[in-house]
């Protein structure tokens, strides 16, 4: 491998990289490259990474996560010192169509995930810690790149105390402690100190080192290849911009690049770069993934007169389709009792991870689990993902494979008030691009759809009622992804009434109800909200005169706003039921008339309508 | 003040008041309540904690937040102790239209915000404290139940360390270390060592202590009001269930309550309640506030021929329009420079406050400010504030005057690439209860959207936009939320484009363009988002036969369906026009085509529908 002066000559090559290619892009940020230049150049060449730059996805590679994603020019430069990326392909920089994108996206193949929205790489490397610890149980190492300004988020800290609490020690976090944020200084400038104290005191072991030093990086990263039962961070001291003394340690030099004649004069500063030189990545190890085989499920079986909540039918269904999905894994946000994710956790403990009150965490690291191949469910409460939207965010970019499950959705959850009630959940998950989002409304069609959910790549969003539903489907039945049922129709109806969910049995009562006085209703069972059955909806407006949607959910957003969308240019009005009043404590039903998405209000609504 | 004796007294009777108040109400938490119960009465009525429970309001109270909103039982009970509630009120419980809610809400009189999603007390304890310290300059006191189990939460840390930063002496957290969780334990079990530890690495002062031991609490209560420089976090280890020996540090008695029989037996254990004491509260100081009276803001100025930013027009409006507003104060994400919230903290430093990048603390910190009276903005990008929906969600209950501006919206930001775009961000702002979304498109615009946003009571999201945009406004058009601008029509109108922001000035090319071939079309300028001028898009559908809706945003949530919803019950197609590729890094222009949003999408639609 590389000795120190074999890394100091490709160092000063990957700056002339990052120099060159931010001047040409016209923007970026070169400093922030600078300052982390000489921590990854050690750690790429240096012996301890170890990478099949053939095969990016071979399961003993170690992982490299640049959790401050603006360095991405470091990033390219890194891998074209090591003779994959070409001085010609640099050049495509922020360009478009370039896979060389402002922040990292798997465009670049490289790239483990999609960072630039910062304090979320950590997470991140911890699901893919815990996979290589606990699942794969293979010998790689994850390391993670941190940004000094990005120690703020709180995403960290769940992240830190996470790792520790699982004893990652194969996980190894680097602080680029560079003093400079965006516009100034950070909280704790350019004391390496501050982040040491609070770091060790989650848990981790700690080394500070001069990040300029090849030696001290060298062996920072051999003593972190030893650590025994916890994490380590190396907390390095850098200077942001260093190499071009005209912007080292300068403030205003962030999201900035060099112009022509500033690239002129910092790489004459630079010195002579020897263009042929490449870096050699020491090889991974080979072992072997022990793959199990699908396995056939059992047989869904709930008693057709009793009613089952669907949250317990997701955590049957989890524990019943693993053997079909032996690539699960279950995370939970220390509500497992009552997302009911605990009835997979007794049965398979070894693939369930606690995750406790740390959403963004818990996001983050389903993620580190999906980009190792794993099919990640991830369950709270449906009010409680709303903590980690910008890692579903982020996780869309990632092309994450990530399944939520949220429960106590809406105000029919009752008395525990609204602080508890998803009623923007619908509208968040159906803001991710390709997302599919499903609200079944017995345990027959969760149990479908938890199935469908599995077998389907990308995100996907799971809806579940806190109380009791009465069982509606066979077994038989199937639930694909985009579909509908029509559960009531006859040729005079009247009205369409879409629901889906808790809201599903009030339509159904008011259907019954409203028969007795000769008025026919449609009920259909949107369970697939996105993507949603439009087929389905454009023949119920060959019959009804309006339709009337359904939702525990607040009205911008949700079941209403998907239908109008699909009805868009069919010429039938839609009127929405949704929470549009303060929520409130009180019992289900007492709030679900409050809100007036009950059997009264529909019936109410129908006759309006008449 | 109560000495040992007569707290004891108290806590009995608080006991009391919380077991038959739970189990009359046949859910809650009685056990999270009576872990904090000793801890809670010294507070009260040991001398320490200073209220004029018949003025809540009295700008000297000291300030006390339940972040553990599940122990609601025992905040009720503390205010019948206090002789504020009586016992009939306190078997209404739970009950549909009580104010005593699962989870506190400002329905009750003494609860400064809305709790119940974990880790959120204390940013919003910062906010009070901060305003005590900085602005106000009252010795007011802030105190924060903390849970054990939302130590968890990454906001927590957020919190923390804003708090050192600031050295808030004026702000005293209370850890009721219980051990258990919902589901069981805590990562740290019952080591308040181990809270310790983090706490104090994070510039805290900490004080452990027994929290049944009543001198104990007392002397560290009195101990944490001599703080100075920096904040105190009073670290206590209880029994989870105290004083029911047969629930007593018992796993599975999270969110239950004791049925008759149980209550019984633990009223015997409890012994003879005194129902007749009640506690007395020390009253506040009495200084004054020095209120600043509005003056007029100057002129707003722009050269019609200069473009401008409107992100940059909104820091302009900020620096402009506080002396009409001097309740203002501003805070940022560590972006003021892209944000351009600059601009106000160089004319008004002492009123802006630097939040670093902690976008959950920074918005409860905002509803602490919010609810000492202040009119707090708060900027990040766009997207950023995915970071902080669950604290935007919880401040809708809390009756927050929060205005939000999110910059950098949309794929018209360029380079930088996905994650650093907002194609989220009026979906999500949409689906706040009676929020307020505006989307301005040129510098006069937002100049006055702002002010028509300070003078909204409520949560009102401002978009704004990176690159520079033309003046296409005079300084005497009103902009009313609510309203929106007809900028080009005809009685030919084929087809109505409705925009905002960036888009809108493709739509005006586009007019143009279409007007040399002969085509007419409809230009509504639609910046107010929410709500939505229904009158004028009626209008416009009386005369075009049809709509395209053009935003860069995702489709779902967006524009369009803001539009398809005000045109549920109208005749006329809504097409829309959004981000539905996968968006990347380019130019911003080749991205406005890619996605096409662009002045060329909207011709090549137009030419389509006729």
């Amino acid at each position: 491998m590389a000795d120190r002066q074999q890394i100091e000559k490709l160092a000063r090559l990957i700056r002339y990289y990052i120099l060159i290619s931010t001047t040409e892009a016209g923007s970026g940020h070169p400093t922030s490259s600078l300052s982390a230049t000489d921590l990854m150049a050690s750690l790429f060449f240096g012996g301890t990474f170890r990478f099949d730059a053939d095969q990016p996805d071979h399961p003993n590679n170690d992982r490299l996560i640049f959790s401050k994603g603006h360095a991405s020019p470091l990033l390219y430069a890194l891998w074209a010192a090591a003779g994959r990326v070409s001085e010609e392909e640099l050049m495509t920089l922020r360009k478009f169509g370039s896979p060389l994108e402002g922040h990292p996206t798997p465009a670049f193949r490289y790239a483990e995930a999609a960072t630039g929205s910062l304090g979320q790489g950590l997470p991140i490397g911890v699901g893919m810690a815990l996979n290589a610890k606990y699942i794969d149980k293979l010998p790689y190492r994850t390391y993670v790149l941190l940004g000094d300004s990005e120690m703020a988020e709180g995403s960290q800290w769940e992240a830190l105390q996470i790792a520790a609490h699982y004893k990652l020690d194969n996980l190894i976090g680097i602080i680029d402690v560079n003093r400079l944020g965006q516009r100034g200084e950070t909280m704790y400038g350019h004391s390496p100190e501050a982040y040491e104290r609070r770091v060790s005191s989650f848990g981790w072991e700690t080394i500070v080192i001069d990040g300029h030093d090849i030696e001290e990086v060298l062996a920072s990263l051999e003593k972190a290849s030893r650590a025994e039962g916890r994490p380590v961070m190396i907390i390095a001291r850098t200077i942001k911009g260093k190499g071009v003394s005209f912007v080292e340690d300068k403030n205003g030099w962030h999201g900035k690049t060099l112009n022509k004649e500033q690239l002129v004069q910092a790489l004459a500063e630079l010195g002579e770069v020897d263009k042929s030189v490449r870096g050699e990545i020491k090889g991974p190890e080979n072992l072997r993934l022990a793959a199990a085989q699908p396995q056939p499920p059992q047989k869904i079986l709930y008693l057709a007169d009793k009613p089952v909540a669907t949250r317990k039918a997701y955590g049957n269904a989890l524990a019943r389709l693993y053997p079909k999905f032996p690539h699960m894994v279950v995370l939970d946000g220390e509500v497992s009792n009552s997302t009911y994710a605990e009835i997979f956790k007794e049965k398979y403990p070894e693939r369930f991870f606690e995750m406790y009150i740390a959403e963004q965490n818990m996001t983050g690291v389903a993620l580190g689990f999906s980009c190792r191949g794993k099919l990640p469910f991830v369950s709270t409460f449906a009010a409680f993902f709303t903590r980690a939207f910008d890692q579903i965010r982020m996780s869309q970019y990632s092309n994450g494979n990530i399944k939520f499950a949220g429960s106590h959705a809406g105000v029919s959850i009752g008395e525990d008030g609204p602080s508890q009630m998803g009623l923007e959940d619908i509208a968040m998950f159906r803001a991710i691009l390709e997302s599919v989002v499903l609200y079944p409304s017995d345990a027959v069609s969760t149990e479908k759809l938890v199935d469908e959910a599995a077998r389907r790549k990308g995100i996907v969003y799971i809806r579940t009622t806190r109380k009791e539903t009465p069982i509606i489907y066979k077994t038989n039945e199937e639930f694909p992804i985009g579909g509908s049922k029509v559960l009531r129709q006859s040729d005079k109806d009247a009205v369409a009434v879409i629901a889906a969910g808790i809201t599903l049995h009030e339509a159904l009562a008011a259907c019954d109800e409203l028969k007795k006085e000769g008025t026919f209703i449609r009920v259909i069972d949107l369970y697939s909200i996105k993507p949603v059955d439009k087929e389905t909806l454009r023949k119920a407006a060959n019959v009804a005169q309006a339709f009337i949607t359904v939702e525990d959910h607040f009205a911008e957003g949700g079941i209403g706003e998907a239908v109008r969308s699909a009805m868009a240019d069919v010429d039938v009005p839609v009127h929405c039921l949704a929470v549009q009043k303060m929520p409130r404590s009180g019992k289900p039903g007492e709030l679900l008339d409050y809100e007036e998405i009950s059997k009264n209000a529909i019936i109410k609504k129908v006759k309006e309508l008449l």
